[in-house]
């Protein structure tokens, strides 16, 4: 059985949206046990009993427009989020999944579960849609705004663990996001980074890649730090916005295009699907010494309930163990050489 | 009379269809003089004889899979580039366009022109698709991949100089890309760039914008470093790619769909021309002293005729100067109050 502990209370639509997602995922996952943290009242209502579940009264919320979620989460210790994630400090479940606000997400996996012993930092992982034929990770997207070349190898160490546990990829190819392709290009940070990516024995690296080449290239796994992978997630994001809107207008001009539509009427449904992220569920936050993952804030039941997926597969496929194990050889290694 | 030289042998279509380009402007543009730097015999061949026209014989060109240019632009002062940078260096004309590889103009426009006195950093300017309404600047794009916050500010008092010479925007607005849109939000760069550009009487600062609003956005002007820049611009590259490619094999899926095509024909003609560089030209090198446009390396005859308007339309504003007397002052500011 996969324990996990669910913040009932995080996201636009809680707590009712997650409720049902919850109802949803135990019909989905027979080998799922689910602690809930939240509104006791609200959740028997629209549950009722069930067998594998457990509740945890926690009707108080971290606001999604709170403008201080750290200070929120170091002084508030009854909140759902906050009482979720004790729950993995204390081992009592494997793993939480939450809609509530990234930041108080970060800060609270920082604060309460904290990070796997000998890891160096910890990194946003969302799935990229799937727009060129595969899904691929991009990370960090907001965890640390810097990180030094180490973080980077590390960090593309767990997420490599990740894709060869949960996907059965057997050897996850890995992108150095960069301005050019050649060696030698960018920064500081991607020059160390790319030799020591090229350099490790877990590491199966590609080389860098470019912004152009997201959803092309053959990698499945782009490494950056928190600052530009944020800027790069939230480009594609604008940019399929903007396309969507330019389609709109543009088919809204004549009657003659409106029939178009309607011919293509699956395409363009198709096309906002593949950018939707209620398929994938949500982003991993790597490195900390728990399964953590953050549904999109505007998760439906579908959604969240395949972000309590992804979090199960990370349990099954016990990537901390593997990655904790990688930190220990390669502490040794340190300690040899140094 | 606006002064220009022109590198006829830069570019993937060069020299035939920089010289077409350079025929096209002078018909489009009563008011350019131009120094064409280039194979004497071919130019001559294909444009023959002009009033308006100097030839300056420089058949020698950097290729654009040099591995090494700034190298090659230290050792070989005879190809088109550096002949034709050298005329603007030594005020024979004004400023120069260019097809030729990005980080050899860089290097030659620092080499040969130099930078404007007391203007810190350069940085490379290209002009957004207009996806949602306008037009917008992006830069930095890759000249300086990090950069100082002050030297943001002196590039985004550039570009809105820039804008109000030669788009006829009395106020550019000014946005900070940012990881979100709080003050206080980014690395210490962005929050120190935050400050000096909400301070600056020069500067009309909307604050940061993410990603995401890159399209949609009221700012005029998107200033971050040539790191983060790049990605971006080139996200954009690679998203819109990736949905031509996603729309092309969903309509090629049946007869049906292929139909409803040729309804939306003009939808997705107008789609394409939209995200095409050639309605734009290229990017402008800010920070140099003397106008520098970098004209795409596929450009056409048409892309390279724009690319010679939007040097004249800098030249014709002044920009140079009116940047200098903004140093000036500030440089006086600066002694009165350090």
């Amino acid at each position: 059985m996969v324990k996990l502990a669910i913040d009932i209370m995080g996201g636009d639509y809680a707590p009712l949206e997650i409720i049902k997602g919850v109802k949803l995922a135990l019909e989905r996952f027979s080998d799922i046990e689910l602690v809930l943290f939240g509104d006791e009242k609200i959740i028997k209502e629209h549950l009722g009993e069930h067998e594998r579940v457990k509740i945890v009264n926690a009707p108080e919320k971290i606001d999604m427009g709170e403008k201080d979620p750290i200070g929120e989460i170091r002084r508030n210790h009854n909140t759902s989020l906050v009482k979720a994630f004790q729950a993995v400090k204390d081992k009592e479940v494997d793993g939480v999944v939450t809609a509530g606000p990234t930041q108080g997400v970060v800060t609270a996996a920082h604060l309460i579960i904290r990070r796997i012993k000998g890891m160096k930092r910890t990194a946003l992982c969302p799935v990229l849609p799937n727009l060129g034929g595969k899904h691929r990770l991009l990370l960090d997207v907001g965890a640390n705004l810097e990180l030094r070349s180490e973080h980077l190898l590390q960090l593309a160490q767990y997420a490599s663990i990740y894709l060869r546990e949960v996907q059965g990829i057997e050897k996850p190819l890995v992108g150095l996001m960069n301005i050019g392709t050649e060696e030698g290009k960018g920064r500081e940070v991607e020059k160390e980074a790319y030799a020591l990516l090229k350099n490790n024995p877990n590491i199966n690296f590609y080389g860098n890649i470019e912004g152009k080449d997201i959803f092309r290239t053959e990698c499945d796994i782009i490494i950056t730090d928190g600052f530009s992978g944020n800027l790069v997630m939230k480009t594609c994001e604008g940019v399929a916005l903007a396309v969507g809107k330019f389609f709109k207008e543009e088919i809204n001009k004549s009657i003659f295009r409106k029939i178009g539509y309607l011919f293509l009427n699956k395409v363009f449904k198709n096309f906002k699907k593949t950018l939707s992220a209620d398929e994938i569920g949500g982003a991993h936050l790597f490195g900390v010494d728990g399964i953590v993952v953050k549904a999109h804030g505007s998760s439906d039941a579908y959604a969240f309930s395949n972000a309590i997926n992804q979090a199960r597969l990370a349990v099954k496929g016990e990537i901390i163990e593997k990655m904790k194990k990688i930190i220990e050889e390669e502490g040794n290694n340190l300690n040899d050489e140094w």
